[in-house]
């Protein structure tokens, strides 16, 4: 198992210590636009971690009919306040806003782009140059490898989903790494016919339980980065119980890649 | 025969046209760093080629030991130039300055930067948004596939070599265009288990005539950007003879891919 919990605890222990070591208080700024259940559950999960890495957490919560100028503005107000090391824009923005996504996360001060949202970043992702914030569900999945000792290079990569915020930036970065990378998405024509060749398998394409026994090599490592319903139960990509005989290594959902991922936040915004 | 001097000739005369609706003569600037041969080969072919489309042509030849503050300097004058509207630095870049040569390309202006190589125009590409400036070769490389109406979606495409100048914007481009893309590099055990399942194949490693025959599925359609020289000749990275009653289309080399990179060149100084 690659217990995504039990190493995001370690890895806060050495956050807490890094951030002990600073001679200011580290200030952390969550953008919420609208009221969401879910973003409000997350974005309180936020707030505790927070306290108890002693970071200064800034709600900026605004309604979900904002205007887009209205909302760079105060995204600018951010960008200039030096009491705030990050900022975060809460996922999913609302409607009316989803289709200005890129314009929002671009306006955020490279400096401050915790999550490797802005084009700058991304840039110095794909470019691999001088490489300093990235998403933090991608770069969650690498520190999770990596303490496993598990070495990409070589390998056959093979990635379920094409996202700018997970996909993508992860593919880029396995590549850098040596790995043999095939990205697979919605357009896929046979997925199962590149599965089944995976040394290491990547799903972050949102569907409840789409790889199961027969997608799967043996001793395939897989990594789940879904989170879905299903039942009101929360489940991954992978049919956990019809592939773990058959697998090396496997993430658990719940206590896999998300506690990975609120861990690189905090780690990004000490750097 | 995907035939890139024809279609690059074709496209020349609506570029030409293009430039005589302008109301002010474009200017192209060409950074050539030493004296190496072929270098000054390809720059002498852009200068004819900006004669017959009535472009200004500025070269700025520097000697090979010039230093990264003093070329930065030279590229900052050229930024601010408004008569000069795109900037090539002609590569392979001295061994001196090959180290640097991301910082370099960083200094180039995003607006003018015509060969898409800095970090800005990079991550615009890389998270689709508002795509600006292409690497040119794999530009041209696309604009040949359009030219054939050849629909990548739902192709398996397989990429040998993950340059940020081919390979990757390349691959990360024909995602966007629904392809299933597998990247492919000096690492990949076993690179021919991927090559015989592409329907689409672009070589661009540079290792002479690498793939052959059995390399390849029948009736695949094959991209050679390779430019090697072979026995005094100069040759792809596919063996031509050896695939081509196999596949249904190939690119030559030469009259391939590489007429289309310098006509995408002046496509994007127009832009």
């Amino acid at each position: 198992m690659l217990d995504g919990k039990k190493v995001s605890e370690e890895l806060l222990i050495d956050i807490k210590k890094d951030i002990s070591k600073l001679y200011y208080k580290l200030g952390l700024s969550v953008i919420l636009v609208g009221d969401k259940k879910d973003s409000i559950f997350y974005v309180n999960s936020l707030k505790k971690y927070c306290e108890r890495l002693n970071i200064k957490f800034f709600l900026k919560q605004f309604n979900k009919n904002i205007s887009l100028n209205d909302l760079i503005k105060e995204i600018d107000i951010l960008n200039n306040d030096d009491s705030i090391h990050g900022i975060l824009i809460q996922s999913p923005l609302p409607l009316s806003l989803k289709k200005n996504e890129k314009e929002i996360f671009n306006s955020i001060c490279p400096k401050k782009d915790i999550d490797g949202v802005n084009i700058y970043n991304a840039g110095k992702l794909f470019l691999n140059n001088d490489i300093q914030f990235i998403p933090c569900t991608a770069l969650g999945c690498l520190e999770l490898l990596d303490y496993y000792d598990i070495n990409v290079e070589g390998l056959n990569v093979v990635v379920l989903g094409a996202s700018n915020v997970i996909g993508l930036p992860l593919s880029i970065l396995l590549l850098q790494r040596g790995a043999t990378v095939t990205i697979c998405h919605i357009k896929t024509k046979d997925v199962k016919s590149h599965t089944i060749n995976a040394d290491l398998l990547i799903s972050c394409c949102g569907v409840a339980k789409l790889v199961e026994n027969d997608w799967i090599k043996q001793d395939a490592i897989i990594i789940d980065v879904g989170i879905n319903f299903l039942d009101n139960k929360l489940v991954g990509d992978v049919n956990f119980d019809s592939v773990k005989d058959k697998c090396k290594y496997i993430t658990p959902v719940p206590g896999g890649v998300g506690p990975m991922t609120i861990t690189m936040l905090f780690k990004q915004l000490i750097i």
